[in-house]
């Protein structure tokens, strides 16, 4: 088949491709027979390798960013219960509703400019706990790093799992580029997960360099109860699994995780600083993981889509959303700074 | 990570690992930056070779069978109408639910000893088509090759058709094991689905030499409106979808899908011919795909899993089920059936 | 408005109107204002009638049978598990696919001539019960008296019972005409329910006397959590809900219950013993409840349906269904038995 | 069973109880055999009530307004498919979760002061229409007159469906209250509905003098396809459906649902103006039709809950909401005028 790859892509940290080491991890696994549907020894040891990495926990391995969110929360919510999450969270836009079809739950949104929810919105939401009409408050959903490329304090997530149980709410993370926040704060995955109260992660991969593959990461395992039949239900049980768990299993062996999302946040970085001399454009969101948003007059974009490919953001205000990714050049990006300077 | 593979393995065509041509796909695929969502060129691509193989259709890629088969319902089915099937089906069987859950709709099943349904057997269940109170009879589900392996004949497949569309019911092909069914007759992909009247296909991938990936094709595009926005809210819209494309449209190219089905069967075959000869050994179904059912002194039984993999099928019948694949050695089979002839 | 009824009817219990009772309780409870919702004193006073039959439970009040079944599994099971039942339960036929829909779960069927389930058919679903792959059982649902007018002995009860809670399977019963098998055996509910170990009971109220009205029971408490909220999302919570409650309070006291289904029986048991008598027409189930089935030559059908309302069950067999109900009148018993002897 | 009833209540309309005419009609309906589930002669006939009234129409009856709604909208989306609507509709707050649950699908809200909704907050939801990540707008949902007792003129809702229809957006409006809204307009049903171009109406009946009964009503009769079965599945197909159908037959007979709403609205209105003379009483929507929304401070508050029955609205505001039905008295009003002013 014809392979015709696209220009440099700034647009989203699913363009790019598979880290090289992955790709050798999955010709390396691709060797005589294994047993399917996750009982073989490589999906073994990849539990085994998170385990290590975010101490007791119970992990399984899904195919989409999209399955990880829907079914971790499958688990934690009975359909007449409801998700608090910002308005801005990837399950309450880019889902299609998932959550609401999958698991027949409410999500009850708070508006959001930077991507984060505080406790004074959750509780916003805590109001109709006690009605039998209203769907009812059970779980926080908090992105990290947000969709916005901010990122959350251990600080903050601690004060927000605190509040949450003290109302009897559980929290999920959808930890999509929970790689980024903690390459950011020079921190463990487990200082911003297990340590601070998380119950559910969604742990992902594709965005850090897999070709397919995230986790839902229990670290209340009484909730873990028959997963694997929830996900054959949910058509995300992949037969020859040891092709996804080698692929997480390799991402969080030798840090190579830590090295493509720190990769990806210079990147960002870089960007950003070169970006903020320039007068017409100004940056819109902290740059913390991956992500920088900035306006730019119109006349300074259409010229930049011709040599690069990123996505228009707000139409409205002249904003786009500029993502790397471990794939991301110094080059690529020394380039792009040098037409939007023109 | 350490890869520690199973002993030979005749329990499922899931055991065995990626078709070295689809490995050397993907590494080609891995270039460069690519739109996300099945948006790049070589989605494009893929589809075009599947329209060429199966005339004009549509068609997209999925990530397991049973969301192949889910996803096509979805798509043919109110959730008051029901499917017809029989109770051997894989949509009944092992997908833990997923057409109740997902599509919302009951599953009609009448007995089965080969896995394939007859005319007869579906007018069973229109007797209740004008009732109010019970889920309207609106498709009819055949597997091709079936879960037995035994095969429809064309003819027989468009009779089904034919009755069925006459009945305003539409007809929904299972095809996991399509490549073995148009090996075993001989004939085209096409011959067996659009030709004789299937209105959606599951085609299958994993278990002819894939690491993942499955299609829905329509012969019916009217069906496939918003088919993506479907994929999205199923969780099913894989990112990186290149490297799903890639490996539908590598095994639609050059004949792979053929020869690795003839290889199977051919497998199969020479199992069945060889077990034929051992007394104590019954061959209970006809061998025309990839699989082959027998029954066994349970005496046999247990020296032959020592060596080799394989599944109880019926514990009470002393009943077990080989399968062969696309990496099965003739070698491997010669040293089962000097096994199991001891 | 017009009214204009029906001749007389042996078609369904539910073609009778409003036992006067009933209609005058609806009468006495329209006075002032009620809380809605369930909140006010008559529902809490219909509560406390049906404890003192059934002893210590959780009742809630739907507004249909569909409704008290669907809503009594779905706080029985998880999508991914499963309800093990006769083909012939109601569950599985009558309701158009609720269960699938609402609940997401699978219904596995077993073959019944009578409506009824033997612990060996319901131990042939728990093969596949510690499989990813399979909807999980974990409730068995048994209708008493059945939709063939057949009635478990209490001692029957108890044995599936205890073997379900063996299994880790819970009991639902379908008790839309418990009280025509409380009368025929002489018991009381609570020595078909509680006594025997039933978990949860859908009890019928339409079938019986009212305009509409039925309740889910739960004995075991737990199973009842948050119900009111299941019951909005369910579309079930009636607002005015003192004039649901009132009819089943009032069919719950002084035995009207008990005085109507005796009648309905009665009135099944003369049907039966004057068309046993008629040697063209074979009775086809035990007459235990209030349904008398029998095959009868389509020539003496035809002109019995010019002056009685009754359905044909089985068109091949030539056989019908007979019904009767509170309403039912002696006088029309003797009649029909006239019509069919000519 | 003991009759015990509240105080006089401006909490609800739904704690009213059942309009005398309709009490009538109840009785008049109970009167030998009718077929059940609504293949009965009132059925027809309340149909018949209805096309009179709204033109050219198909009608269901149903049992609660949260019933009415989500079957409405199942039959206008599919599950990838949302509804947009103000954050205040009944179908986003009240109903627990009902149109996520049983339709699949996402409710997209703009934010709301008066329960109104304009076309420009329309059309910030038709920014993702052509995305396969979003869920796909497709219905706007109003209510009329809005939780919030305000109303909208035909105008309004003309400018609504005509700009919905232009984006390949269908309307369903929520009737809960249309008779208020029609009786303080002075026009009719129709002028509400069939002549501004509503698609689907869920017109309410509990709310005005109905024990329990609501319709679901198609001007565009395609979308009415097998709506039985889809009621059935919902648990939402009554068995004696004559005894729903006639209270939707008497209601719409006679102008009773205009008496009923009128004198509803007259004692909003009265409630309003002798509210509007007291200083400390702010009154903070338009009062147009049985609602008074007013802030009053705490200490007016704790002694009228002592006589009265009302609920407070938002805590915060010290809003409490004043419910006036077909049953409060000019006396009561007086009253309750004379305790708030003292």
């Amino acid at each position: 088949m014809q392979i015709n790859s696209l220009p440099i892509s700034f647009a989203s940290d699913n363009h790019a491709g598979i880290h090289p080491d992955i790709m050798q991890a999955l010709q390396a696994a691709n060797s005589g027979y294994a047993l399917a549907y996750g009982k073989d020894v490589i999906t073994k040891e990849a539990r085994t390798i998170c385990k290590e990495l975010f101490g007791e926990c119970e992990v399984f391995f899904v195919l989409t960013g999209t399955a990880a969110n829907t079914l971790a929360l499958s688990t934690m919510l009975q359909p007449y219960q409801a998700v608090i999450a910002p308005e801005t969270a990837h399950i309450n836009t880019f889902e299609c509703g998932a959550t609401e079809k999958f698991v027949g739950s409410k999500i009850l949104t708070v508006p959001s400019s930077d991507g984060k929810i505080t406790i004074d919105q959750i509780k916003h939401h805590l109001r109709t706990v006690g009605s039998i009409h209203h769907a009812k408050p059970r779980v926080v959903s908090i992105t990290q790093a947000t969709e916005y490329g901010t990122v959350y304090t251990p600080q903050e997530l601690k004060e927000i799992c605190n509040f949450a149980h003290e109302q009897n709410l559980l929290v999920h993370m959808d930890g999509n580029r929970l790689y980024n926040a903690a390459a950011y704060l020079g921190v463990s995955l487990k200082a911003l997960t297990r340590d601070v109260g998380v119950d559910v992660l969604s742990l992902g991969g594709a965005k850090n360099g897999l070709m397919c593959g995230e986790a839902v990461i229990f670290f209340d395992p009484g909730l873990a109860a028959y997963f694997e039949n929830r996900q054959q239900q949910a058509m995300q049980l992949c037969s020859k699994m040891r092709f996804v768990a080698v692929q997480l299993g390799t991402l969080l062996s030798n840090n190579l995780w830590l090295r493509n999302a720190q990769h990806a946040n210079n990147m960002a970085q870089m960007l950003a600083d070169g970006l903020a001399k320039i007068p017409a454009i100004k940056i819109t969101q902290k740059v913390q993981a991956n992500a920088v948003f900035v306006t730019m007059p119109a006349h300074l974009i259409k010229p930049l889509q011709q040599k690069f490919h990123f996505y228009m953001w707000n139409e409205q205000k002249s904003e786009v959303r500029l993502m790397t990714s471990w794939a991301t050049n110094e080059k690529d990006v020394q380039e792009f700074l040098h037409e939007a300077s023109k």
